[in-house]
Formats: structure tokens, C-alpha cells, sequence
């Protein structure tokens, strides 16, 4: 039977769904028996506990119908096995062969096994990272190289950045590497405070080999490495690229080494290709990088199986179109447990939003009804002192993704033992929880708390690498199952070309809007004079 | 004529308001003259365009009349005064007598003086810090500090530690210091590695003297420093605290010296009190703290003005009052052009959301309209190839408040000549408010933009610490005019109480609630023994 490609607004269940009954009182249905047993692991020992959102078993039943109509993990396997899904730009989305053979044996038109390349390239890194380790890599003089410095931005940054981040608690850091995005020269500036440029080795990440910012920033960076080597070496020994196989960084005489990756993978979901590859195995060790790309295979095994009872990536999507769709909600926050997850909201900010920020469905035609949600978030407890005003008090309701660990990630030091803090910690979002859903009751309506606002969150025993790649691929699979759900296509992003295109004419001071021009003028950019 | 504390949807403006004609359409409306000249100073060199806003003439004429039903400028310049606005907490809001002496002189019931105290506490804490500098302040065995760490959270970590991160651009750093924030043991644990313990000043801020997470730090990081030092040492040479006159910590033999703050300063306000002035000034500079005093002073005086074309604050109050709840948006980004204001949008987030996310007015009845938006944002152009998918073609529209500088902070060494990528950074900017506003039509609807998505700018020639200062001001004065729009409190932060009853509950192990007991289980905390 041939694939059904329906907007959501045509099937059955999503109709029933509308009609359907109102809320259950969240304070009343949630106890600990439902708050305990309504749990799906996700893999990577990933728990995900759901009883504290608004469902009902009816309701479920209902997201269900509307999984199966839509066909959701049927689409899945598919994509995994090397459909064209990213039908805007005629490509297929591989990110998961990455991280394990999921559904086996992707080939291009040609027979070409897109899994091996993915897998050979993967290895050439990690050789890669072992002849630095081992001082084998060398800058044109002879030196062994002592730091790193990845420049891209956006899927070329995020994703790398926020995993090496959470790696701080539960790894050894064995080689001191920096990230470099904006197109501000204050970025570039301020890394180089902390690195010695003559043993700086850069990791240039941009797919096309064009992206304004990414070369704009390496063009920065190597003429201030240039400066501090003696005149006979070589910059070009500095650099490494990770690009696709036909950009122009390839034979690049900037370039020492090329690394691959190719169109079948979007810059967000690239995390655990070479673009997560080279940097993470170098900051912590290949093994280190394996366990991310187990974890994460475990999340997208998990995410095969059809009962959405059973499937944490396929309820987490239901959930947050429920919300979104019947209840009308605006956004989801993401509040993460764990300091060293500060990034991971930013990087799901764009998985989600830069995915599912679409009003036009896979065909291009209109959708009629709201389709990805505004996604932010901080760490707690640091939120807690800071925008949860809102969440709990405020007078629209934000569903909230919480993310815990049981355990610390490491034990402590005796002169340093965090025991006391980290259960507090945790404290704090069991309480958390409750005092959401369940609020309080005060005749003074200042200190009242309504309770109903729905929560849930992904419980994990450490923050290791492999819970991380579990917790990575989770969201990865949530939004995609979302995306087929609206019947969107969410691995393109046409959104980001307008403002590509007038910048291009501002810089090249061809631009022919007169107010384009007065918001140039505006900016100083005429006194700045123009720049190529 | 006694003051008037009506609900905003009593206003007569507000329901002409409702009434009123359809949207401008954008893209035809926005041309160079309008773009150019709809600009408001703000003090500190600050220029606010709001010409890519929604608005026409006839509804700034109706937020005119708004802001005049709803007595805003008669409500802040009575604030200022010191009449006790913060009802819930019957408190004065003072935290403009930090900065200048706005409106006079404010005293209490027995006729103190609250302006000389924050100044003669500023006068301390600039002492103080002269002293560090010249190694008068030492350790008890005679050693000089070499690095400060500040632990705070919320209001005592945000906005400092943003300003911070801010100043970097600007000026010389003179003494290095960090932040510590979230009771995760990872916060102190990985600041701990930057940090020469036996030189370590510690700056404990809490108002109360008994917010949990900074007490529990400061314990963790304390017996670290202990460990490192000779038995003999007395550890609490290293702390000073910031603190109000009636906390425990004022006698505490913890404690060295404390620095006082009053509770006429809420801690999201308390970024230019003494909670602001010790780390800043420390950081880089009495004078630099003392030039951002004078930005944010030169904001607060600009927005006295009754008439809403000269009031930048007032303007972007009511254009988030009429984006909120006559067009119905439900949050608003903020998008700072400028690296180093990445932790800023985190700074406005709390203080917008903790200030308006209310839904009972000041007398703690419910409103009938929403309240404060979410806040959320990241520096551009970083956020270009994240989250502007779902801005540009998303099916929400979001407002947006663009911040950007006319040129870099400080001229540029030959060997990092940075020009042409501030000059992209600045084309982008431009860019980004064409594209959101006009738009481009296109046959096919997924290269398609609509425009129509209204934007702001607050333009400054520099990121200099006046501007700074500016930056910060206009937006409290902006939350707070929007507060007493919606005739709510934006002082007081009932929603945090409840969470911490039940976190005390759950370390006492007193929680009776069996679903909390359970999500404490659920996280592990009956495996990690039980804390005070």
C-alpha cells in the first residue's frame, strides 16, 4: 500500500480529538500510582515519565489512531532506509545510519552504500584523533598540535557544542577544544585568549564549503595564527575541513585534510556525523564518541516500535501536538537538571524550531493549523529563580520537558563532596513537578497556585555518554514523528534564504529597497565602509 | 488628584483599541522616511527605531492615551519618590537611587535616607576594591586575592554575570572573575578548576542570607578552599557577603565583611546595586561600574517624558502591551547583534517574566487579559541559522527586539583586523529586518516570506559601559511600565514560594503528598540519602 501524505487536519482522530472531552484536573488524576507506572524507556536507559501531562487513556488512545493514520513509524523505517524525504530539496535523511545500521542498507542511485561512507569516514577521524594524541599530526615546524578550535555555526555548531559541554561532568577532557559561530569578531577574539596560535589546530565545519560567517571567522583566525608563526611555515597545516565531497573547500589550498560528510544529513541532525565526530573525539576520546553513537542508536531503536504506549519518541511528538493543536499552546520550555546541559535547550531551540517552524506542508501548500512550537529553556535550578514566575503564575500555560539524572555523574572528591547539593538538586525538581500539576490553594489568589500545568521528563541513572546520545537522538526522533504528523517537511529550512540574499546585496551595495538601504545606513554600515 | 489602579481593560484607549481598524500592512507602509524617523532617544546614546513595528499614527495615539488612563509616568515618577509600590511585600522599589538621584530624595517612616545609603554602600564596595587591587586586602596568611567568585542565583547572578560577559568587548579586564550559580555540584565544581584556591575571593549575594542553593555552594566551594589552605588559615578572610542589615550573615563568622543591600531593591533590579557594583567593579574598574551608573541614569531620566514619541521605554512598552493583547502574541525575542550580550536575553527573561508573569492585579484579583509574554532569544547572527526558520515561516508570529552597535566595541590590532566580518554582522541585521517585514512572494509558498512580522531596534554607536547601562535601564523601565499597564505587581515573585516548601519537605523528609514522594523516588533521592 502506498504511502498516505495527508495533512493532519483530514484524519479521523485528530477530529475526535477536537471534539473530545474537557481536561482531565490534572490535581486530581495524577497519584503516584499514575505518576510511576505511565514510564517508557527510551534507550540509553533513558525513562520517560509521562503521567504528569494532560492525557487521559482516552486521549491516548486517540494520539494513537492519529500516529497510525498518519503513519509515523511507518515513515520512519522508511526515511531510515533511504527514501527521499527531504522532498523540497530531493534528498534523503540519513542521520541515523550514523550512529548504528538501523534498518540496514541505504544506497544511493548508483549502489553506493551511503552507511559504509558515513562508517569509513568515521574511522579516518578517529585514526585522525590518534595521530594527534600521539603528536604524529604536526604544524608545518614540526610542533604537536595542543588545542582545537571548531568554526561553524548553527547545526555545525550547536549540536557539537552542547555535547561536549554535558561530556564536562562524566569524562576526562584529554585535548583542550573551543567553538567559534558568530560572525561578530568578538567570538573569534575572545577564543584566541585562550589558545597559543602556534599550536592551534582548526576544525573549519561548513557542508557547502560557502557559509558566509564560518569563512568570514576562518579568514579571521588564520591571519592571526599566521601572525605568530615564523614566515616560512605553513597556516594551511592548521586546518582541517569537514565538508561535503563537492565543495570548494576540498582542493582548498587553506586546507590540510578534507573530512566528509554529504547532502543525506542536515546540519541539525549532524551531531553524530563527522561534524560532532572529530571534535568530540578529540576533546574526549574516540571510545567516548562510540558510546554517544550507542546511545543513540538504542533511542532509535526504541523509536520503531509501533504502540506509542511503548514508543517515549512517538508519545513525547503526541504530547506536544495535544498540546499544541487541541490545547493551544504557544511553546514548550526544556529544563534540563544539569548544569552542564546549559547548551542543550539552544540546540533543541534549533532542532525543533528550524524543523518544524513551517506553515506549508510537504507539498507546499498551506497548513491550517499551528505547526512547531517557540522551544526554550535553562537549567534548573537556575530557572527556578528566574522566568518559572511565569510557569507557574502566568496567565498562558507552557508544557515542560524536565530532564534529571539520579546519580551524579562521577563520584566526588572527599574535599569536594557535592553529595548535599546534588540532592537538593534533584529535590528541587520533584518538587518542581508537583507544584505544577498539582499547585497549591490560598485565599490570598497572589499565593495561589492553580496546579494543571503539565510537565514531563526524561529521568536517566548519570549523565554519561551514552545517556546523552540516548537523550540526543530522543528529541531528533520526537521531532521528526511531529513533523510527519503535520505532514511538513522538517529537514529543509527555505526560511533563512531571504535574509542570505539581502545581506549578499548590503555587502556588495547592490541592494535596491530604499528602506533596506536606510536600515544599513542606520547601522553604521556606510560609515564602516563596504566589505566583499 | 489621588492616583488610579484600574484593570487596563477598563481603560477607554484599550477598548477603542480592540475595536480598531485592521493591521497596516507592513511591507507597504515601511519605507525609508518612516524607518528613519520613527526613533526615540533613550539616554546613553541609545536610539530606539520602532518604524518596523505594527503601528499606525491613530493606535500611537490610542497607546498615548492608554499610557495616560493608566497614569504610567505618574506611577513611576511616584516610584521613584519612594511611595511603596511593591504592595504584596509592602516595600518601596528603588533601585533608581543606584544610579542618580531621579526624583529626589526618598527616605523612610523615620526619615533615612535611601539614595545615601546605596551611595555611601557603593562608596564602601569602591574602597574596597581599591584595596584588593593594591593587595591591602589579603588572605590570613598575608597573600594578596587573584580571582573572585561570585555565588548568587537569579537576581543575584543574572544580570551581573551578563554585564560581566557584556564588558568583555569594551575593556581591560583587571581581575578575573566567575559565577556560580546552580546548586548542581557540576556549577562550583567546574569553576573550581579556573581558580587558585589559596587566592580566592569569594562574593556570597543573598538578600535574605538563606537562599538555599547559594548557601549550599558556598559550603561546597568553602571546603574546598579549606582543604587547600594551611591549617592554621582562617577561611572566612576569603568571603564578603552582600546581604541586607537583618540577615544571618551580617554576624556570621563565615563572613568577613558584608556589603548591604535593602529590600527596596528586588533582586532582578539589583543589577546596579551593591549586588552589581563589587563584582563589576572588581572586574574591571570603579570607574567602568560607575559609567554604567551613569548610562542607566541617563535611561531612567528619558523615560519621565509623558509623551510617548519621546519615551523610548514607554513606546516599547506599549508596543509589547499592543503586540500581547490586541494582536494576540504570545512572546517576544530579544536578538542582540553583539557576541558578547549572549547572557542578556537570559538577564530580560527573568526580569520579564518574573516582573509580569501574573495573573492577579495588585490587589490580587484575576485579570481578564494575558499578562507578560516569554521571553527568549540568542545573540545574531547565531540565531539566523537556528530558530529564525520558525520567525521567517513559522505559523506564530513573534515580535522581535533587534539591539545592535554602529561600530565595535574597540578598534582592532592589525593581525585580527575584524572589520569585515563587523560589517557582516551589521548587513545581516539589516537584513533580518527587511526580510521579517516585507517579505518576498514567490510561486512556490515554501520560498515564500509574507512579511508583516514587526521588529524593533535599539540602536547605540558603541557597546561601551554607559550604553550598557542605558540598555539594562530601558528595559526595567519598559517591564515596569507595561506592569502598571496591566495593573498588576511587578515586585513581588509569589510563584517561586511553593516550589520551596515542597523541596524543604522533601530534604526533611516530611512531604506527605504520595505523588511527590514518588517523583522523589523516581530521581533517585531514597538511594542518595537525605540532606538538611
Amino acid at each position: 500500500m502506498p504511502m498516505r501524505w495527508n495533512n493532519m487536519d483530514k484524519a479521523r482522530a485528530y477530529r475526535r480529538l477536537r471534539r473530545s472531552e474537557k481536561l482531565p484536573n490534572l490535581a486530581e488524576v495524577l497519584n503516584a500510582e499514575r505518576m510511576e507506572s505511565w514510564v517508557i524507556p527510551g534507550g540509553g536507559g533513558l525513562d520517560y515519565y509521562y503521567g504528569a501531562s494532560l492525557l487521559t487513556p482516552e486521549i491516548i488512545d486517540n494520539l494513537q489512531a492519529l500516529a497510525n493514520e498518519q503513519q509515523l513509524v511507518r515513515k520512519y523505517l522508511a526515511m531510515v532506509k533511504g527514501e527521499k524525504f527531504n522532498t523540497g530539496e530531493n534528498r534523503r535523511v540519513l542521520h541515523h545510519l550514523t550512529r548504528g545500521n538501523v534498518n540496514g542498507r541505504a544506497r544511493d542511485e548508483n549502489g553506493f552504500n551511503i552507511g559504509k561512507f558515513y562508517r569509513d569516514e568515521y574511522h579516518r577521524i578517529s585514526q585522525f584523533v590518534k595521530q594527534v594524541y600521539r603528536s604524529k599530526v604536526q604544524t608545518s615546524w614540526g610542533l604537536p598540535f595542543d588545542n582545537a578550535v571548531q568554526i561553524g555555526i548553527g547545526g555545525s555548531d550547536l549540536g557539537p557544542r552542547a555535547l561536549a559541554l554535558a561530556l564536562q561532568g562524566s569524562c576526562e577532557q584529554k585535548f583542550p577544544c573551543h567553538f567559534v559561530s558568530n560572525v561578530d569578531p568578538h567570538d573569534v577574539l575572545q577564543v584566541r585568549q585562550q589558545i597559543d596560535p602556534s599550536r592551534t589546530l582548526v576544525i573549519l565545519v561548513t557542508k557547502s564549503g560557502t557559509t558566509q560567517e564560518t569563512l568570514a571567522n576562518h579568514r579571521l583566525l588564520n591571519r592571526w595564527i599566521k601572525h605568530h608563526l615564523s614566515p616560512d611555515a605553513d597556516v594551511s597545516y592548521h586546518t582541517v575541513a569537514i565538508t561535503s565531497q563537492t565543495s570548494p573547500l576540498v582542493n582548498s589550498k587553506d586546507v590540510r585534510i578534507p573530512f566528509y560528510i554529504d547532502d543525506n544529513i542536515g546540519g541539525r541532525f549532524s551531531s553524530t556525523s563527522a561534524v560532532g565526530a572529530l571534535v568530540l573525539s578529540l576533546a574526549y576520546g574516540p571510545q567516548v564518541f562510540e558510546e554517544i553513537l550507542a546511545g543513540a542508536h538504542e533511542a532509535d531503536m526504541a523509536a520503531r516500535e509501533k504502540d506509542i504506549r511503548k514508543n517515549a519518541a512517538l508519545m513525547d511528538a503526541m504530547i506536544g501536538v495535544y498540546n499544541r493543536n487541541i490545547l493551544g499552546m504557544p511553546a514548550t520550555a526544556i529544563l534540563p537538571y544539569a548544569q552542564s546541559l546549559a547548551r542543550f535547550p539552544a540546540h533543541l531551540q534549533q532542532l525543533d524550531m528550524e524543523s518544524n517552524g513551517k506553515s506549508v506542508n510537504r507539498f507546499g501548500e498551506p497548513v491550517n493549523y499551528p505547526t512547531g512550537p517557540i522551544i526554550f529553556g535553562e537549567p534548573g535550578t537556575n530557572g527556578q529563580h528566574s522566568f518559572y514566575q511565569l510557569l507557574h503564575q502566568g496567565t498562558d500555560i507552557i508544557p515542560l520537558q524536565f530532564i534529571g539524572f539520579r546519580q551524579p555523574p562521577r563520584e566526588f572528591e572527599p574535599e569536594a563532596d557535592g553529595m548535599e547539593n546534588y540532592i537538593k538538586l534533584n529535590a528541587n525538581l520533584a518538587a518542581q513537578i508537583i507544584a505544577f500539576a498539582k499547585g497549591r490553594k490560598h485565599e490570598n489568589a497572589n499565593k495561589n497556585f492553580n496546579g494543571g500545568r503539565p510537565s514531563t521528563i526524561l529521568v536517566g541513572d548519570k549523565l554519561t555518554p551514552r545517556a546523552l546520545g540516548a537523550l540526543l537522538a530522543h528529541y531528533e526522533n520526537k521531532i521528526m514523528f511531529q513533523g510527519f504528523c503535520w505532514n511538513i517537511n522538517s529537514f529543509d529550512q527555505e526560511g533563512v534564504q531571504l535574509g542570505k540574499i539581502l545581506t549578499d546585496s548590503v555587502l556588495a551595495g547592490t541592494a535596491e529597497d530604499e528602506t533596506l538601504k536606510t536600515c544599513a545606513k542606520i547601522l553604521g554600515i556606510d560609515q564602516l565602509g563596504t566589505s566583499g
